[in-house]
């Protein structure tokens, strides 16, 4: 049989792959951090025994962590990523032209390290000079920050451990202090199927804030049910009036601008779950 | 830790769920069949190995392959459907007060036996005075059709064991002959993550019976990777042309009409295998 490792995604549930060996192991100042070279999925992170990404499915969370975002803002120049230490959702920002600046504030150093030396593909544009690393608290961050980004991204972990702030109504209000007067947030915001009411709770902080609050969705395969929810938050540009002109030819995987519309489409279960 | 089931999905790749109890297994004529009591996903029906269906998920994969092709028809009156033994499609089919027959052709009795027994809440359908249960091979059933359906879904198992005729681009000329002037026709077609080829194939095989075929997806955490394709040839109707006013308000969970429309917007690597 060999070596397998199991996530389990819910106390009853969970998804288990076939580790070819350990390429690194340790418990970092904010977390477990693990690199495993798996048979299926390439070499994974995994952060509190939490898969975070793999290289086969990354693309999906990177493409649709960014330019859901990014295509809906008219012109973006300067972004922010909180979190996203392994710097895929960097390599996605890259891609669009009008941005010339992208901060990625990430806590926990080791990610961005290991993230280098084991999924060079993913974390590779964390060296583009158009971007700036910080190992910071992502919270802190925003605090200091005031009208300053056109676009900010959180790309955390589960509200568990480090990432617990982020899902904060003060953090959103934060936020909103940091972007510009049309700016947009986007954060990942798990799955309908096991956690229904962190969406709901989340969709309704971020509504008192955002007047245009949007949940889309994206199947990301080694994420707990496979249906990822992202929670968008925009003061002035809606993701749905987007014109097709606005839409650059950039070289993705399955972003496509018939998905930008698509992924708002919510399958009912999820849809109630933004009513009041 | 107690008896966990798990299905290798792959090679190197699988999911795992903790089971309460198993409350059937037999070896039939035709598969092993397992009935588990799951704790994350209700009753569960096994199939050599692969979960069929769930208590719990099960409404996902049932709404779309009933609603999507039955609101593309403007009027089904005579629905069959191939395998499906549980019933789960078939309590969706008859959601539509249009139906007036509806024919389930399953190879193996005993998944519908222990269906009714074990997933009443899905097979209770079966027992409808507008449904005629056969207990009979679908590639037969299909040959001896002429002109009868509007609409004909094939809820297979995988194209392996039993399953592995309904396949075959015989099949699909065979269901082109049995289904009327202007009918449709929907069979699931399994992964792109793992099954790229398989998708390709039916694709291109659907297209040369069909003048319309098209794919579309459906999250199915139960199911591999998650992401799952239906595949739909039509001689007359265009899903993607469906007025707003031929969505009846039926009873859903999954479906809605913004998703008849979205779950055409394929992710690029799919649409990828629609492409010559």
């Amino acid at each position: 049989m060999g070596t397998w490792f199991t996530e389990k995604q819910t106390d009853h549930f969970g998804i288990t792959a076939k580790v070819n060996r350990s390429l690194h192991s340790e418990k970092t100042d904010f977390q477990d951090l693990e690199m495993l070279e798996t048979a299926e999925w390439g070499n994974m992170l995994v952060l509190d025994d939490m898969v975070m990404t793999t290289e086969k499915d990354e693309f999906v969370y990177h493409e649709m962590v960014a330019h859901v975002p990014l295509f809906t803002h008219p012109n973006p120049k300067n972004v922010l990523v909180v979190g996203g230490g392994d710097g895929g959702v960097i390599r996605e920002v890259l891609k669009h032209e009008s941005v010339e600046k992208a901060t990625l504030v990430e806590i926990d150093g080791k990610v961005i390290e290991y993230s280098k030396k084991y999924l060079p593909s993913i974390a590779g544009a964390l060296e583009d000079e158009r971007v700036e690393v910080k190992v910071d608290d992502g919270f802190m961050h925003i605090a200091k920050s005031e009208s300053e980004y056109d676009v900010i991204m959180v790309d955390s972990t589960e509200p568990v451990g480090p990432a617990v702030n982020l899902f904060s109504k003060g953090f959103y209000e934060g936020i909103a202090k940091a972007l510009k007067e049309d700016g947009i947030f986007v954060a990942q915001t798990d799955n309908p199927w096991f956690k229904a009411d962190l969406i709901r709770q989340v969709y309704s902080d971020v509504k008192e804030t955002f007047p245009i609050t949007k949940v889309y969705t994206a199947n990301i395969p080694t994420y707990p049910s496979g249906l990822w929810t992202f929670t968008m938050g925009s003061k002035v540009h809606d993701p749905l009036q987007v014109k097709e002109e606005r839409f650059e030819d950039i070289d993705t995987k399955y972003f496509t601008d018939e998905i930008h519309h698509a992924c708002f489409a919510l399958p009912k279960f999820v849809k109630d779950l933004t009513k009041e």
